[in-house]
């Protein structure tokens, strides 16, 4: 990225210092893309933890405040707060603020900021930075879970195309990988490539739970990295799930059919068929690893 | 491991030098587990390859030739070339040699082993190592991918004591943690913890590539974790899946109900049941860090 790509800020305002927004803090500090961070958040216990750490100057439990006078806000809280915070947010920004936001889901939050977003001189684009982790909480932050990662950026139609491309700099700017899409298009694509695969580790898991647990230890690698993201907190992704049901039950049909396919081959005992679905499930993971 | 409790061979066989096959014969010269390694494969051009390796002393295509004369015979073909192998083997191995394989199911590969062995003098105990990739072919081998994983020993109630604390003490100077299971109960073990994931990872991906195959490569280290057994070797897959058939229908029983519950959560939107369900998963898989 040459000098003049590169992006900078006044004062950034992270909204939820969980892992992700405490990640983006510690990196936009390490980039030197801003000079101030204030955070928002609601345990007071963690208020002192921020204003110890070294990537934030204020930390509030008064969104109002947080917000005010920032050129930046992001909303890093899970997905339903995210909705919440809307409303306030575009009455309290100041005019020219760029505000986004890090939710796993799009066109609610997307919808609903156009709504909201429409009579103010501040700036709404949706973000995905698909950086999450089995683990939550700010004790696990570092800017490293950011670099390399894609992040999806959502505009609306009508978005300001200087304040897209400001926002695309951003997220290149802590190392990521953007893409644009439309947000309805980015939750039916997510549906299948991250919320399906939840869905699934989390099933299996429980599926596997039905065996003698005292013996579950034995497994090797397998069993541990297909199951890995259920480990993942149930109240951030039960609401991804609920935001994004009704393009995951077509997911979960298929799931259901190719298992009932693999049942009837294996019923038969057909080994070119099954040997012809594994291999054209290899071909696909396969495609996977070249694009990494 | 003290002195005492250490194995020692004069002339190791390896039968089929695959990964894991290559990988046992780095670690047993490395451990100095024995003086000689021979091996025996299918492949005239694997052949120069094996010879020119430092690992192995002499590799022949004739299986009589490579078992005859040693004190160990391990067999790491895949589970229908083991079928196969062990009669020959009966009549060809040494008095007092211990074989075992490292098959991934051994129901089948047991009871014909206890068949043909009951007349010999030579010794044969089941293992299976768990140290599987879906990397495949000799050039992957590693004494590392042995090092700290399960190694399950299936001795049949006949077996020779001896025999199978010697047979333990060899994986456990490659650095395995060894188990003794009944063949019976492993592959029932197996079928939940090894089998019903990679059915899933394979079914997942299939699943996947429902949708926009020029975007998949937007998925973050979720899908990539959750499908990356899938790309594991076809033809070994469909062997492995086949033997377990019958212990594996019930495990795909279980995992379509799960996933049927979880759409008609979805459907109702019942958050608190959607909570629920993940949270049991989650403690299901963190037990799994815990016996890391």
């Amino acid at each position: 990225m040459s000098q003049e790509d590169s992006v900078s800020f006044n004062r950034v305002t992270i909204v939820g210092p969980g892992l992700l927004g405490a990640s983006i803090g510690l990196a936009l500090k390490e980039k030197g893309i801003t000079k101030e961070i204030w955070v928002y958040l609601r345990d007071p216990q963690k208020k002192e933890a921020c204003e110890r750490s070294n990537w934030c100057e204020f930390a509030t439990l008064d969104l109002k405040e947080a917000v005010t006078g920032s050129d930046l806000v992001i909303l890093c809280t899970p997905v339903t707060s995210i909705l919440e915070q809307i409303s306030k947010i575009a009455n309290w920004a100041s005019p020219e603020c760029l505000i986004t936001d890090v939710g796993s889901v799009k066109k609610n939050i997307c919808e609903k900021a156009n709504e909201y977003f429409s009579a103010c001189r501040s700036h709404f684009i949706g973000s995905h930075p698909m950086a999450g982790s089995e683990k939550a909480g700010m004790k696990y932050a570092s800017a490293e879970i950011l670099h390399g990662k894609n992040c999806i950026v959502t505009p609306s139609k009508e978005a300001n195309h200087q304040q897209v491309i400001r926002l695309s700099r951003l997220w290149e700017g802590l190392g990521m990988k953007v893409t644009k899409l439309d947000a309805v298009e980015h939750d039916i694509l997510m549906s299948w490539i991250s919320h399906l695969p939840h869905l699934v580790a989390s099933c299996l898991t429980k599926s596997v739970a039905t065996t003698d647990m005292k013996k579950i230890f034995l497994s090797g690698n397998g069993l541990r990295d297909t199951t890995r993201i259920a480990s993942g907190n149930p109240e951030l992704w039960s609401q991804i799930l609920l935001e994004n049901r009704n393009n995951l039950q077509g997911g979960i049909n298929v799931m259901i059919e190719n298992l009932q396919m693999l049942k009837e081959i294996l019923g038969k005992a057909d080994k070119p068929e099954l040997v012809s679905f594994l291999q054209s499930a290899k071909e696909v993971r396969d495609q996977l690893n070249e694009h990494r």
